[in-house]
């Protein structure tokens, strides 16, 4: 179908390429589909989707396939619609305080590998693109290009990346320069930044423990404490990207001073500094945050006790957030997140004391499931939603073929 | 052009049709806007528009005209275009807890009235429904049936009402009935429900102290305390419609029990019975709020300094709630706003406190400029921004003068 298109498209062509666009841009978002989805989501008609789906296989543009018998329910399989894979990869790198963490994807939305290297803190960009172009190497899918060299990256490819600390202008901006610069030279592909807190957010909401939907409330326990906001599928970013700062709610307009200028913020009760010196001071022994989670795990009761003490300010700030935002998910997620039930069970408890009761019983905590590969997964996200260059997908098949 | 449209459309007129309802709903939902803005609202070409917009002009759809010139600036006078002003018009019904207000305004978002009157409380609804048409039967626009008998709405009308508490399905429910039922029977048009606080931020965010765009935070300081949040233009619900429940955060955890069953909520603290216990309990007196405001106008200290109390917990939830969001505007509305800056210099001092330092510049405390016709007004922006019926318009003229 798409080998009959013109040159200078009539209006008819430009309506059928606007449904078909519609298509693509649903399974570049949401991955396989089947035919009923598509057709809820893209609000076409059945005679009008069936066809335009017959033209994008014919043109190789789309795939169908139908997932294995053994996790498929009763009754016939339904076939899945998703991007041909081979039609591109995305790639995400987070660049965290002290590691670098890449995954990739490909259009089709099939992981096609994850790697991490953990660096000392303070190296420049370079080196730690450095790191990142390795990493990439490593990994099956995308590693066509020789090591050291420029990844041969499919044409349609582009890279989502996670920075530390606040990107005001959102992931259409050019990106802190001269970290965007220099990844756009590197590989040749255009580049997305975005902050790495709000990319995990993302990356829950498409791919982690928020994946069934609704708005979402991403809250980070680690070296800092921050969050992210997912409203109506898409991050949302507030006024000069300062949203999310879950961290920087006040829980004790009397407390410690914050790294961020104001005093009494949960990240100075919260953060895992705050948590290791709350529990030394308490008595507690641990050379670092495995050893204190070990501990707390052992049922070390010092140890519960300052979880207890995290979680209940940590359970009423996610209340607040609640009661304003109204999330249809909580999802907490950074190396506190390991302590379980032993963190979740105070945090809910707070939560449920100061949440509207009407909501009470709706309201659960559920833990991150994509651990420290998050960020560099929602970089992914970002790309496949968010991509100006993937919007215009498919890319002019139809002239090569006319 | 519309004269010329086909029974059984084509794509082609499909295609034309399509970009005349972007430009109708961008009109309806903005009011006059000029070629240019049309232009960059709807991303359609120079020449697609210039085209389209002739067509509606000629076919009455839209009118044209250009603003007095003692509002113009320097140079020449800038066309602007709006939605036929005699083409229909919006109610909009505010069943507030001891009192109706209903306002009007037309398609072209000119204002035809207001009216209000204060009733008893525990009404029926038949009887606050009598109260609302005889309302608008006072009003010049839609006053066209005779008074007691139903309204001869425009055939393209709609009504947006808002009531006390939560709605949780939004605006497209049916709504609680009996009072859904009961409009609609008595105006025959279809009948918008939501929550009247919510239609007041939107009101704000669309016609008053917000209108001048990014997303809002709006909180009411009135005998309950609640708000409303508007992200890109649009009110945002929350999952079960629990969003922008400001006045049931946590102020204080060891505080009193509030109504909805928590303890310690900002209601507790900044509803207007809270305010005056709290002022008597200061030693003040006031026989009612009017009269607390007059001391504090005065310069009554007891009261300036219940509103310095007031005021830093009201701030300290706005600053959690900036942190969350970082919305655009914050605006403060409700009787208590009333008191001026004896109310928003605190707000502001615990704002600023509270909230990241390196917002701290750009965030201020807006008073609502709508007053208590806010959420009358609210339920016509609801009409003009979500009424499935409206976005159907233009109506079949095209039959009718085939």
């Amino acid at each position: 179908m798409l080998c009959g298109m013109q040159a200078h498209d009539g209006p008819l062509t430009r309506l059928r390429k606007s449904h078909e666009q519609s298509v693509l841009d649903l399974l570049r978002k949401h991955g396989p589909l089947s035919r009923a989805e598509l057709g809820a989501h893209s609000g076409l008609s059945r005679t009008t989707l069936y066809d335009i789906v017959a033209g994008l296989v014919e043109g190789g543009t789309v795939v169908a396939s139908t997932p294995p018998a053994e996790v498929r329910r009763r009754g016939r399989p339904v076939e899945k619609l998703s991007l041909n894979p081979q039609a591109g990869e995305a790639i995400g790198i987070d660049f965290a305080r002290r590691a670098v963490h890449v995954s990739a994807v490909n259009v089709a939305h099939e992981m096609l590998g994850s790697a991490s290297e953990a660096h000392p803190p303070d190296l420049t960009w370079t080196q730690r693109t450095d790191i990142a172009q390795r990493l990439l190497g490593s990994l099956g899918g995308p590693a066509r290009g020789s090591r050291g060299g420029p990844l041969r990256l499919g044409s349609l490819s582009a890279i989502g990346v996670g920075i530390v600390g606040p990107i005001a202008e959102g992931a259409r901006a050019p990106g802190p320069e001269p970290l965007a610069a220099l990844l756009r030279e590197r590989f040749g592909v255009p580049v997305l930044v975005d902050n790495n807190t709000r990319l995990a957010a993302l990356a829950e909401a498409v791919w982690g423990a928020a994946c069934d939907g609704g708005d979402v409330v991403y809250l980070r326990l680690s070296h800092g404490v921050g969050g992210g906001l997912v409203v109506g599928g898409s991050l949302h970013r507030g006024t000069d990207g300062m949203s999310g700062e879950f961290g920087h709610i006040t829980v004790d307009a009397r407390g410690a001073p914050c790294e961020c200028g104001g005093t009494g913020c949960l990240e100075t009760v919260a953060s895992l500094d705050a948590v290791l010196a709350r529990y030394r001071s308490a008595g507690g022994s641990a050379p670092d945050v495995p050893a204190f989670l070990d501990a707390a795990a052992a049922g070390d009761r010092t140890a519960r006790s300052v979880l207890e003490r995290v979680g209940r300010d940590v359970g009423r700030v996610l209340a607040a957030v609640c009661n304003a935002i109204g999330p249809g998910v909580l999802v907490v997620g950074g190396e506190l997140a390991q302590a379980g039930p032993a963190l979740v069970e105070p945090v809910e408890r707070a939560l449920h004391a100061h949440v509207m009761p009407r909501v009470r019983d709706r309201v659960h905590v559920r833990l991150a499931t994509l651990g420290e590969a998050g960020s560099a997964l929602g970089g992914i996200a970002l790309v496949l939603h968010e991509s100006p260059l993937l919007s215009r997908y498919p890319p002019p098949v139809a002239q090569e073929h006319a």
